[in-house]
């Protein structure tokens, strides 16, 4: 037996990484595991890598479509689009590789709410998934699968595939085992039940993985680490984006609309989620809790202080440095993680019932309030919607952040009509940058364009939106939500011809 | 005793809609009920805009907060519109005059979610509520109310409001006594549960609303009919549109994707909802359930006919016609109806659980699934998003249906860039108009956009959309969602200078 595992019918399938990369033929859906760089296949994706360029050498055509949970890695996301293997990727990336191919027209991308994708999987509207190729940490002497450090949809591939590939990655830590929530009470409508979790704590599911061991063509054993997240220096701008975000919360604590204890965390990954992680912890917070996506370093210094009492996520993302303190300590975090699958961390039903406090990063809001996340210039993704919907929408408060600008100061991060809507006026509540924060709660549009001009806008731009709104509100075909269409979007037009999105003066 | 009201503590508050109107006082936060036409009250707005209008003869300053389910009739918004009577307006609207002051500037509007309306009241971020003026079908001698025709937010505007007028309208049907369903378990997270309704039939509250009669300072009686929705004829387009859903459900069905009983049908109002309603009554479909918003005559039908077996709703909007039929034969309905708060009827938590087919209208589409419910030309108003948002998102099937033209085609209802997006490309799958379907599901922006224009434009300018569309693909920034900035709204603009989305030839 190997070290992680543990049953003969899959030491039986072992094999390398090249010999199982045989088992994908062009044109099939691969669905894999990995979620923002945690627990994605490290070798055969790699060795797939290299069939299809020499496919393409010899003058064939060998490209496939990959879903996954989320965002992967140079070795999963990487490799394939730089071989020219995929046909459609989905439902999120952040490769800058595979956003060059996208955003160069040369393959298809599909950016899809991440609570959507396991049902709209099952419903069948992305076809037949012909092979899942899924890292775990281990398999138990039952045959059961021991999770890595991301949930994602790997319960929905292993279910929905018509064969399997498991990489088993002894590098992952074996105190892994036990901190999953996998759910298995889903299924389809009309046969739907609630899912009864009130708490981020609560267990509603088992430990381990199911797995048909007659679908497993093939099982690699693999030692590689996880994608390290640099740790990012906080800087000033995050800092006090941070502070604003602070004293909006210490606010609505004094007005008693939150308890001290808040309401359960949502935060995106990044500079400004990890300021305001910080914040929390400088501004004396005891006992929250995290209901989010991703446990990042910051969160672990939380749960280590007990600032945060308890997080439930679907994935891991640490650097080396918190994947080290996570091993060191793991007694510590054991019993106050758990990560569960997208369908469930990212669910509707329990992000509303869990009144969530729903905190994400854009790439530019309009005056309006409406926000643009994935599409800069309205045409080039970034890396897509990712969960930011599903908490936005159905949070008990939807915080949007961003810097007030962009490239040196030639990308104003608050424009007069946003280019691209991931979240509509409907769906935003607090709209936060380095400047200021403005609370559109409450507030019809035009109460709202005053106030993000007032607050959130930086120096450089203000008057120019509010000469915007001015004229807008005087000349506007409709005065409810007023534009002056002929220049709505003339600040990206500029930005696209001068590189910068100030009218030269 | 009045022959609704049945209880001492509420006949000792009986007075005119002149002295409750006196209630009202300037800068006061009123909710009314009211949903679609129906359950609004009948009297009291008309008294009190006449307080408003002789206090502005006078010289003096006389505005409220209007907070309602959704839309309501002249007999309210139309007078108060008309008297100037309103600050704010949330958080749906229909009236001809109301939309006029709103579209002027002369008045704020906030146009909201609405399965967030009632959440948001409880979460203080509408500030508090002075007062409800809510309809009633009769009070029980128990002192409950029976609710009338619509439910929409009242048990909400009851619970909240510092003081509470009635109108018991002694017109409504009194067949209605036990045909609501009130839900009394919802809370502030974090102490929610969920919410254990699995199918449209299942009862989880009770009859009566209940009320707290030291708040009551008036009840006032009423004998007039709910503004009456015109029954239109099905026109050609509309039902080429149904029959191209109706195609499109049998496919569903064929592909083993849907049963025959499809999923719970939420319909939109309107000329194409009724054409959709009819068309299902032609296709042989029985025992079908609707959860939806409102019932409308068509539904009455096919519930009389066995095409749908049950339907839950928050609001009836029946024609003279209709209420007619149901009091002729309300045995045929009373077990196959419930109307429910409208927290209910639109809650994400149900309708994901249940998969509803949410089939709703809208203003435009780009080429790409963005989807305009409310601002035409992106500025001016219409109605607003209503529920639609809440299950677009959240059903199994999000359906948008247009005329592929509109103003004898001078306007295309497919354009290249949505003047104003309510449903994002994430969360749009079918798109119809009378030229066909579009089943966006599965497909990338760049494939959405060519069955888009193939299926759905309009032949006036569906070599304008492709042309648009090539060059974007190949001059477009980033080319992952192409768009040309200096076009993409050049439609809406043309339209605005010309009365015509058409170039002149």
């Amino acid at each position: 037996m190997s070290e992680r595992i543990n049953h003969r019918a899959f030491t039986e399938r072992l094999m390398s990484a090249e010999q199982a990369a045989a088992f994908v033929k062009p044109g099939m859906t691969v669905a894999m595991s990995g979620f923002t760089g945690a627990g994605y296949p490290k070798a055969v994706p790699g060795a797939l890598a290299k069939l299809i360029a020499a496919e393409h050498d010899a003058g064939g055509e060998f490209k496939i479509n990959v879903l996954t949970g989320a965002s992967t890695a140079p070795e999963l996301d990487g490799v394939l689009a730089r071989a020219e293997g995929m046909n459609l990727r989905l439902p999120y990336m952040s490769d800058p590789d595979l956003r060059r191919r996208i955003n160069d027209g040369d393959m298809e991308y599909m950016d899809i709410h991440l609570s959507h994708v396991a049902q709209h999987a099952w419903f069948g509207f992305y076809g037949k998934i012909d092979l899942a190729i899924v890292e775990v940490a281990g398999i138990t002497a039952d045959g059961e699968l021991i999770p890595s450090t991301s949930v994602g949809n790997n319960k929905t591939w292993l279910e929905m595939a018509d064969h399997v590939i498991l990489e088993v990655n002894k590098q992952q830590s074996a105190a892994l085992e036990g901190m999953h929530d996998l759910y298995y009470g889903t299924a389809l409508p009309p046969h739907r039940k609630p899912i009864e979790l009130t708490t981020p704590r609560d267990r509603i599911g088992q430990k381990y993985l199911d797995i048909d061991v007659r679908k497993v063509v093939a099982v690699v054993e693999t030692d590689a680490p996880d994608r390290l997240s640099p740790f990012a220096p906080v800087d000033e701008t995050s800092e006090r984006i941070a502070d604003h975000l602070l004293s909006f919360l210490d606010y609505e604590i004094r007005q008693g609309r939150l308890s001290e204890k808040l309401l359960p965390l949502q935060s995106g990954v990044g500079n400004i989620a990890n300021a305001v992680l910080a914040g929390l912890a400088r501004g004396g917070y005891k006992g929250l809790t995290a209901y989010t996506e991703v446990i990042q370093d910051g969160m672990l210094e939380l749960i280590k202080d007990g600032t945060i009492d308890f997080a439930s996520a679907t994935s891991f993302s640490l650097s080396t440095e918190g994947v080290e303190e996570f091993n060191k300590n793991i007694d510590r975090y054991r019993d106050r993680i758990l990560l569960r699958p997208q369908e469930i961390s990212n669910h509707p039903e329990i992000i509303r019932r869990l009144g969530c406090i729903a905190l994400n990063g854009m790439i530019e809001a309009d005056i309006y309030g409406n926000v643009n996340s994935t599409n800069v210039l309205g045409s080039k993704v970034m890396n897509g919607i990712g969960g930011s919907g599903d908490f936005a929408r159905n949070g008990y408060l939807s915080v949007f952040m961003s810097p007030s600008t962009a490239k040196g100061g030639k990308i104003s991060g608050i424009v007069p009509f946003a280019s691209h809507v991931d979240h509509t006026e409907h769906d935003t509540m607090i709209l936060i940058t380095e400047q200021g924060l403005a609370d559109l709660r409450g507030h019809s549009p035009k109460q709202r364009a005053q106030l993000v001009i007032d607050n959130c806008a930086h120096s450089d731009y203000k008057a120019l939106l509010q000469d915007y709104f001015d004229r807008a509100c005087s000349q506007s075909y409709g005065k409810h939500t007023p534009h002056l269409l002929g220049e709505a979007l003339s600040w990206h037009q500029r930005f696209e011809q001068t590189g910068d999105m100030r009218p030269a003066s």
